[in-house]
C-alpha cells in the first residue's frame, strides 16, 4: 500500500494487468481461459514470437458454499474454506462432535474407533522459514490428512490453515484421496478459528459438536491450457532454455504472489534479453495451466515437447520477494558456467546454495529427466502468510523487491543465452 | 499468537472466555443474551455485589447474505460487508454502473444527474494515528455517505473500509439515513478490493457494471441489557464512581479489542481495589449493551440512574493496547486531585494531556450533564487495523499491554475511590 512503483515496469504492468483485469484463475476455469487470451494479447504486445496456446483437458473440482459452525457446548461461527478434491457435505450439512490432534502423527497414532464417526481437527501451527521449509513440514497435513482420516472412519476433516499469519484467511489447496477411499468433506480452518477451536476444546465440559456445510462438486473434464512465448536464438542448434510460472491460481486471492509474480519476473527477464542484442540461444517463457490442482500443464508440455532440445530448465514460483540465493544442477563438463553464475549472483548479493536446485512442479519433467536446472530462491518468510488465500492480491507486492527478482533473472539469462557451449543432460540415478 | 499469558490475570481470564465461550454479541441478538448471563456468572465468580441485568428493548438489524462482482468490462468477485442499517438489494441482487469519488467531499459537491441510478464508490484512504483521530476524519464516508447518495438518486453505496488494514476483511459499522430518505444498499469493500476497484475504473474502457446481492433486514424490536456490579463502598454519602466497556461487538469478529477487553481491562482493575482495603466511594462497574447501534444501552442506563450520585465516570473502548496519556475534565475546585493524578500517571510513564477529556457513547449522557470525565488514552496506531472486522479476535491481543492497561485504570480508581472528597459538576455551556 504504502510502495512506489517503478516507472514502465514490465514485471509490475504484468501483475497489475492480470489481477485486475482478470482476477482469480481457477485450473479449466472460463477465469483461467480469459487468462490464457489476456497473456496472448499482452506477450504479442511486449513482441515476443511463437506466441501460442496449447490446449489440455483436465477434471476440474468447483468450491461451493462453506460455512461452520460449533453448535454445542458453545455456539460460533467459524470461517472456514473446502480443500481442493474435498466432497460435499449433505444439503443441510453435517454434525458431528470433533476431535482434536496436535499433529498428523497423533492422528496417525490413533486407534479407528476414536475417530469413527468423527469430524477430525489437526491443528499443527506452521514456522514461518526464509526457505520456506515449512510447507513441506507442514503440508502433509493438508496433503494426506484427509485421507488417513476416511480411512479411519472420519466424517470430516478440519485443518489449522497452513500458513504463518493470524488473519481470518483460510489457506485452501489440494488434497487427495487413494483410490477405493470416499472423499470426506475437508477444509481449513483460519488460524485464528482454529485457535479458537482449540480452546474450547479445552474449555468444553461436554462433547464438542461442530455443524458443517460444503458444497464442492467435480464438474467433469475441461479445457486448461499452456501459453508459449519466445526470444527466439541465433544458434538453433543451441538448444533452449526454457522458463515462467504459472498462469493459474486458487480462487480465493487474485493470485498475485502465486504465481503473477512468476510470470511477470521470468517474462521481463526475457524481455531485457530480446531487447539487448540477439541471444545465441532460444528463450522460450511458458505461462503453465492448472499448476494448484496436479500439474495437468506440466504432464501436457512435456509429453508435446519432451523431444525438444531442452538444455536448461528453471521457473519462478514463490511469491515476489528478494531473491537471496542460487544453486544449480549442471554436468560435471559444464562446471565453469555454474561457476561464473555464482560469481556473477554474488556481485549481486546472492548467496550460493550449493547442492539445493530442484526447480518448480512445472518443469519437474524436465529435472526428472536430467536438464540442467537453476533456482533463483526467493525469501519464503511471509509467503505462507498470503499463499492459496484471499490475501493474495497486488498490494501484498512491494515493486522495488519485484524489479530485485527481474534483475537477478536478468542474471541467469544472459549466462545461459549468451553462450552456445553445450550443455547436456545429468545422469540420473535409478 | 507469539505472546506468553501473564498467569491468573482477571483480565485476560474475561476477554479469552467472552470471546471463546460466547464469540459476537450484536447488539439485540440471542448472542448478546447469553453473553449477558455469562457476564452475571463471572461478575458474581469474581466477588462483586449488587451483579444484575437491567433490560431494555430496541430495534435490531441483521446481516444476511453478502457477495458482489464485477461484471463488466471485466469479470471479478469483490469481498465486501452490508453497514449497518443498510437496506436489502432485490433477492437476486442489483446490477448498476459504479461511479467513483476519491472523498466524500466530491460525492457532495457531484450533481445528482452524475449519481442518480448509480452505485457510488467513495475510496477514501484512512490513515492510521496514535489518538485514533483517523476515524472522526474519515468517519463520515460510512456514518453519512450513503444517506448523501440515497438523497442524489444512487442505488447503492460502497465504501473503502475505514480502516488501516491491507487484508481482505471489511470493516462494518452503523450507517444513518434520514427520516423520510429510503435506505439504499450499502457495504464497505475490503482495503485489497477498493484498491483493485480503483483500478479497474482507471483501466475500464466502458461503464463498470457491479452486480451486488446483500439481504439484511430490520427485524423489529428486541430485547437488549446492560450489566451492572459492584465494589461497595464505605461511605453510601460519598457518590459513586461509573466506569466499564460494552458488551456488545459486531458479528463479524469475537469482539476481542472491541470491547471484550475495556469490560476486562476496568472490571480487573476494580476487582483489585475490591480485593485490598474497602474503597471509601462505590465503584460500579457497567457492561453496557447494544453501544455499536446507536448507545440503546446508554440511554436506558442513563434514564433508570441520572438521579444516582455519580461523581466520576469513564470507559475503555479503544482497544488493548498500551495507555500513553490521561487527561481529564473535573471542577475547578477539584484540580488539587486532578494535579495527584496527572502526578501518578506521569511515574508509570503515562503523559498529560490537558483539556482532552470526552468519554465513550456508553457515558455520554453523564459527560453532557457535567460529571467529572477521565480519559486514559489507548495507543490506537493498530485499532483500524481490527475494528469491526472478522479479525478482531483474541490472538490479537497482547496480554502484557492488556495489564499495563489495569494497572492505570487501578491508579484512576485508588485516587477516586481513596478519597471522601465532594466532586461536583461542572457548569455546562448552554
Amino acid at each position: 500500500m504504502a510502495f512506489d512503483t517503478p516507472k514502465n515496469s514490465v514485471a509490475w504492468d504484468i501483475v497489475e494487468g492480470l489481477t485486475t483485469e482478470i482476477g482469480p484463475r481457477l485450473p479449466g476455469s472460463d477465469d483461467e481461459a480469459r487468462a490464457r487470451e489476456w497473456a496472448v494479447i499482452k506477450l504479442k504486445s511486449l513482441g515476443f514470437r511463437n506466441v501460442h496456446i496449447e490446449t489440455y483437458d483436465m477434471p476440474v473440482w468447483v468450491r461451493g458454499e462453506e460455512s461452520a459452525e460449533v453448535v454445542s457446548p458453545f455456539k460460533q461461527k467459524l470461517i472456514l474454506t473446502a480443500l481442493g478434491n474435498s466432497a460435499a457435505t449433505p444439503k443441510d450439512g453435517l454434525s458431528a462432535t470433533v476431535i482434536g490432534f496436535n499433529s498428523l502423527e497423533d492422528l496417525k497414532a490413533a486407534p479407528d474407533a476414536m475417530v469413527k464417526g468423527k469430524i477430525v481437527f489437526v491443528s499443527h501451527k506452521m514456522t514461518a522459514t526464509q526457505d520456506g521449509s515449512g510447507y513441506g513440514a507442514y503440508g502433509p497435513a493438508r496433503f494426506i490428512g484427509p485421507n488417513i482420516a476416511a480411512k479411519k472412519g472420519a466424517v470430516g476433516y478440519l485443518l489449522r490453515s497452513l500458513g504463518t499469519n493470524n488473519h481470518r484467511v483460510a489457506h485452501t489447496g489440494v488434497t487427495r484421496f487413494e483410490d477405493g477411499v470416499s472423499p470426506i468433506p475437508s477444509a481449513a480452518l483460519t488460524v485464528p478459528d482454529a485457535e479458537n477451536l482449540e480452546r474450547m476444546l479445552a474449555r468444553a465440559k461436554a462433547p464438542l459438536i461442530i455443524h458443517m456445510t460444503l458444497s464442492p462438486k467435480q464438474t467433469g473434464i475441461h479445457q486448461s491450457g499452456n501459453v508459449v512465448a519466445e526470444v527466439p536464438g541465433s544458434d538453433p542448434n543451441a538448444g533452449m532454455v526454457v522458463i515462467g510460472g504459472h498462469l493459474d491460481s486458487w480462487d480465493l486471492g487474485t493470485g498475485a504472489i502465486d504465481d503473477a509474480s512468476g510470470l511477470a519476473i521470468t517474462t521481463a527477464a526475457a524481455k531485457r534479453i530480446m531487447d539487448g542484442q540477439q541471444p545465441k540461444r532460444t528463450i522460450r517463457v511458458v505461462w503453465w495451466g492448472s499448476e494448484e490442482v496436479g500439474g495437468f500443464g506440466s504432464d501436457a508440455y512435456y509429453k508435446t515437447h519432451k523431444d525438444d532440445k531442452v538444455v536448461a530448465v528453471a521457473e519462478s514460483d514463490s511469491g515476489a520477494d528478494k531473491v537471496w540465493a542460487f544453486s544449480y544442477k549442471l554436468p560435471e563438463t559444464n562446471k565453469p558456467l555454474g561457476d561464473k553464475m555464482v560469481t556473477d549472483f554474488n556481485k549481486a548479493g546472492i548467496i550460493y546454495q550449493a547442492n539445493n536446485a530442484h526447480g518448480g512442479a512445472d518443469i519437474e519433467h524436465f529435472v526428472e529427466s536430467g536438464v540442467a536446472v537453476f533456482d533463483l530462491k526467493q525469501d519464503a518468510t511471509h509467503y505462507f502468510d498470503l499463499h492459496h488465500t484471499p490475501d493474495d492480491t497486488l498490494d501484498k507486492i512491494n515493486p522495488l523487491m519485484l524489479e530485485q527478482n527481474v534483475d537477478a533473472w536478468e542474471i541467469l539469462l544472459k549466462n545461459l543465452s549468451s553462450t552456445t557451449e553445450d550443455i547436456g543432460l545429468i545422469p540420473q540415478k535409478k
